[in-house]
């Protein structure tokens, strides 16, 4: 499938007037805030938790899923923790509010710990991580999500992709640290299904708990719950380690839906709600002592990481959010590449909410396609 | 190999008496915390950090590497959080004084964190997580080590074993998650190594970073800093998600040597001091509302997975700390199973420590071997 490249503030542009405008119904602010997770996503190349869920996020308001009104109400508190219920609105405002308020508790007390439930979607979790790192503090969020992994010896979809981000403050790149407690995320399999190509092996499992390489009938087994789903990361067996992957997608559930008393991952996108849990913390480095010889510690280390011996073959050992600045540096020069089916919704979407595409878009016209879309 | 079975009731008696022995100098209550971290490892079928390890620890402390009368200072305080320098004592007693502290951090404050740094081995991690569990917080614990795990694209072990464990209160059992970042353990190697068995394949690398079923190899160079070791769970490259196993390692690295200012494992066990560095944190569900509701709603999450649909030809789906709890029962009932080949490093400690053997172990003597150890 083609795509097309467009400059970061044609999108930013694109998103801004789109959750700004009435049909979506946000402010200003509010619309910041969904533009930048969205566009960070986008520049760090996840273009599954990118711009193009903008079309998704609109029919979840059509459907009801998520209120832009609802306003996330904090329902206990103590100087070091939170809870906030976030009576279905959008996953990137009460994130967005209960990362700020972990980081005003960290502040304070050297750490805060807030949990969120009755959210949805909220974009990916390193944005949450790094709001509290760009502040010299140590980030860290996770969130449940729809049930996706499979439970080692098991063949129901139970845990979500449950990833866990965490970000500290380093030179000359941050440790930033994002990934799905999964093999895969189900943006992957997604792509694949665009794509029409089989699975790799090692990914997902059918509704009988084995092996496929179907990516159309997984995807439609985990919407229809109809069992199988994605391999927890070491596998669907504890020869190389499955047990664990599950065991670090529960670690996401506790500091989610747990600590929260929310929604755990299989009981997620119910009756019309997202029911979605998230957890975020923020610790000052201060209370180990001397913050920039803490920083100056890392840097030291992901410096020896870097420079140490290569496989054969291999060039380069990269420290985790080094690909993410080059990505970032890249992308803001040469632009975001679009996949041509995303850009076939954001017309949809510019017509759904009287949205002028040609001011974005000039007399690009996105080719036609049989694609019906992902399920979701 | 063969193996002999022995009560729990004996094995204490060992390592009590071999603890407080003159020639290893602890009093009676430092030798009941390192021989209750020792035996609950036997009792969950852990015996890598079992009581196979005394012989090693007795080799350390006659080369200097363990100091047995060092007192663990605490060089930096808040409220919430302390960094303990160990002063190259035992591991163990490290361990648990920073874990207690870390709960009497959270019984004030709602969450405490406590980092160690010039430490030695400290045995099961999941074990001061455990302390925590049993007074009804969570506990979290992680440790760093000699370096046997190798970053994506690397050839070089940079990155220790890393454990990372979890425990929460929860019925009929409580949460209890505890494995390495690695794919396997050292440990596992060297049980592969004294059966003379070939490595399955997805464990290893070799000096030149290519995947190696030779065990002897492989803890040869890692010993030696040759270059191999062991891969992050998910592999050796990113296709199954090598790099998670690799982030989840920095995780543990961050929250041990970073925080502590301690030593990277890259840099452990230089110039006969074991350098190691430990992290803990403990927290009260009670900052999140009520801690029985909370324990509830993971008590009903648990269930509902154990109760969860089977893969075609699995019989059950465990929750993290089930395989504890039943191996620990079957073993006080039935005894602990001990390796020939240790009970000759028993039967050598006996001797140096001018021990009975025979009053623990009656007429048994061990099998003649020509196995010489494996290298540490």
């Amino acid at each position: 499938m083609g795509h097309q490249i467009w400059s970061y503030e044609t999108l930013d542009r694109l998103c801004m007037d789109a959750f700004t405008n009435p049909k979506f119904g946000f402010t200003p602010e509010q619309g910041r805030i969904i533009t930048d997770v969205l566009l960070m996503s986008d520049l760090f190349g996840i273009e599954s938790h990118g711009m193009q869920r903008m079309a998704r996020y609109h029919k979840s308001i059509e459907r009801g899923m998520i209120k832009p009104g609802a306003q996330p109400e904090v329902v206990f508190e103590t100087p070091v923790s939170a809870v906030i219920d976030g009576h279905d609105g959008m996953g990137q405002l009460i994130g967005h509010k209960a990362m700020t308020l972990a980081i005003e508790k960290a502040k304070q007390c050297g750490m805060g710990i807030v949990t969120a439930r009755n959210s949805n979607h909220y974009g990916i979790a390193g944005y949450y991580a790094k709001l509290a790192c760009d502040q010299g503090l140590i980030g860290l969020s996770c969130t449940n999500s729809t049930a996706i992994m499979v439970p080692t010896n098991g063949r129901m979809a139970m845990i979500g992709s449950n990833p866990i981000a965490i970000a500290m403050p380093a030179e000359p790149y941050d440790f930033f640290f994002d990934a799905s407690t999964t093999v895969v995320t189900r943006g992957k399999l997604e792509v694949y299904n665009k794509q029409g190509k089989p699975l790799p092996e090692g990914w997902a499992l059918d509704r009988d708990g084995k092996p496929s390489c179907d990516a159309d009938d997984v995807l439609k087994n985990i919407t229809a719950k109809n069992g199988g789903g994605i391999m927890p990361l070491g596998g669907d067996t504890e020869h190389l380690g499955g047990h664990k992957g599950y065991g670090y997608g529960m670690i996401c559930e506790i500091f989610s839906s747990i600590l929260s008393l929310g929604a755990p991952s299989h009981l997620t996108t119910m009756n019309n709600q997202g029911l979605i849990c998230h957890g975020f913390l923020a610790i000052d480095p201060n209370i180990f002592g001397d913050a920039q010889a803490i920083k100056d510690h890392l840097s030291d280390y992901l410096q020896q990481l870097r420079n140490s011996p290569k496989a054969e073959g291999a060039q380069r050992i990269y420290t985790h959010g080094e690909k993410e600045v080059e990505a970032v540096a890249e992308r803001r020069k040469n632009g975001i590449p679009v996949l041509d089916n995303t850009m076939v919704e954001v017309l949809e979407l510019c017509s759904a909410l009287d949205m002028d595409f040609a001011s974005y878009f000039g007399d690009y016209l996105p080719p036609k396609s049989d694609f019906k879309g992902n399920t979701f």
